[in-house]
């Protein structure tokens, strides 16, 4: 049964929002994630994940897309709900449970710059010593990330409507961290029925132009072995 | 940026606990779970989903846990949290977010009676009219169990630490709702190596009687096609 709690506790929204892109180092395409560098205490100074608390007359989605936007200038078009964390200590001083979404962009949003001085991307698994217990919260994102890409299509959340099964390929290289065999990767991408050819070919590049598929809306969920190159 | 909410906003904590059992009319296998009869308002006389206030000085499973055992006596080893419900209007007169726990409970500890006059064990694909938004989160919980079978191995968590093939068959057959092919069932089952053989039998029962196999604990997510049978 549900009822009342007697103290008032606080309840936050953030959001992971994950972009593709080239690592400053190695140049490999990894995920990058944009952070909010704190004004205010606890954790004056210190890098977090964008959020805020939970707008009183606004649902759980909206309120993280709205919190998103004021600190960041963000709007991805998916916003998904990825955990709460709650554990008593994670905030000092006061008990705040956070519901965290996820958001992944595509290379054409990602393009767009975001907004505010304090407001900056980081390759994601070079984050450390973030405020509360943000370190945990994007551990468990790219943990996530990593799992959930070898079992549903939210690789396409990457990539634009159409694609090349190349551009595909990049982005599990990208979020795996590992090469892939072209031609494995092509045979189970079109064994498993995830996408569909548009009948297109990219235009104007190549004597053997590559073609562009498209997400399978029949093909809600699929499988996929990943098989590393030797 | 995380910081305090003004207004005072309640936090619940909710599981559903799913355990197979024979359907009352038809006499196949289906899920059920323990719902808790509200006896005061909102919703006096209806049935919800175990559950409760967070407490202020546990975590959030911490507080899932005690609160189920609390209102049910049941007291499952595993709980998971499955989704935060936060609407606006999902309670009347007050805003309450509730985080969703389920658990999923063995043929064994399904044995012991659950405690108290107004908990009663129902049918899961069958409740309807329940307080709040629990109908919403049952029905969701139910498609995340019938998706998550597919592509994890939980449908270990309803059978003992030994089982026959034909037990974990016949969990996938009441989960999914329908008759799998043996054979094909078995064949599958052994190629993605979430199980392995234990060396024993099943005594005492028959002239061949059944192999018995465990959890492969090196195996910590499989995919799995289920073909119906024709």
């Amino acid at each position: 049964m549900e009822s009342t709690t007697q103290q008032c506790l606080s309840l936050a929204v953030s959001t992971v929002v994950f972009a593709l892109r080239p690592h400053p180092s190695t140049g490999r395409t990894t995920p990058w994630l944009p952070l909010v560098r704190r004004i205010r205490e606890p954790y004056e100074g210190l890098w977090a994940l964008p959020g805020g608390p939970l707008e009183d007359d606004q649902d759980l989605a909206d309120s993280a897309g709205a919190t998103l936007l004021r600190t960041t200038g963000l709007a991805p078009r998916h916003l998904e709900q990825l955990y709460a964390f709650g554990n008593v200590d994670r905030s000092p001083g006061e008990r705040v449970v956070s519901i965290v979404y996820w958001a992944l962009v595509r290379r054409d949003e990602d393009a767009r710059a975001i907004d505010g001085d304090n407001v900056e991307w980081f390759v994601a698994d070079d984050v450390h010593g973030l405020a509360f217990d943000h370190d945990v919260i994007v551990r468990y994102a790219l943990d996530r990330l990593r799992a959930k890409i070898t079992y549903s299509p939210i690789a396409h959340a990457f990539v634009t409507d159409e694609f090349t099964l190349a551009q595909l390929r990049e982005v599990y290289e990208a979020v795996l961290g590992r090469a892939l065999d072209p031609a494995n990767f092509r045979r189970q991408i079109l064994a498993q029925g995830a996408v569909e050819p548009t009948g297109r070919h990219v235009t104007g590049t190549s004597h053997r132009p590559p073609a562009l598929y498209r997400s399978n809306p029949a093909h809600s969920r699929h499988s996929l072995t990943i098989e590393e190159t030797s």
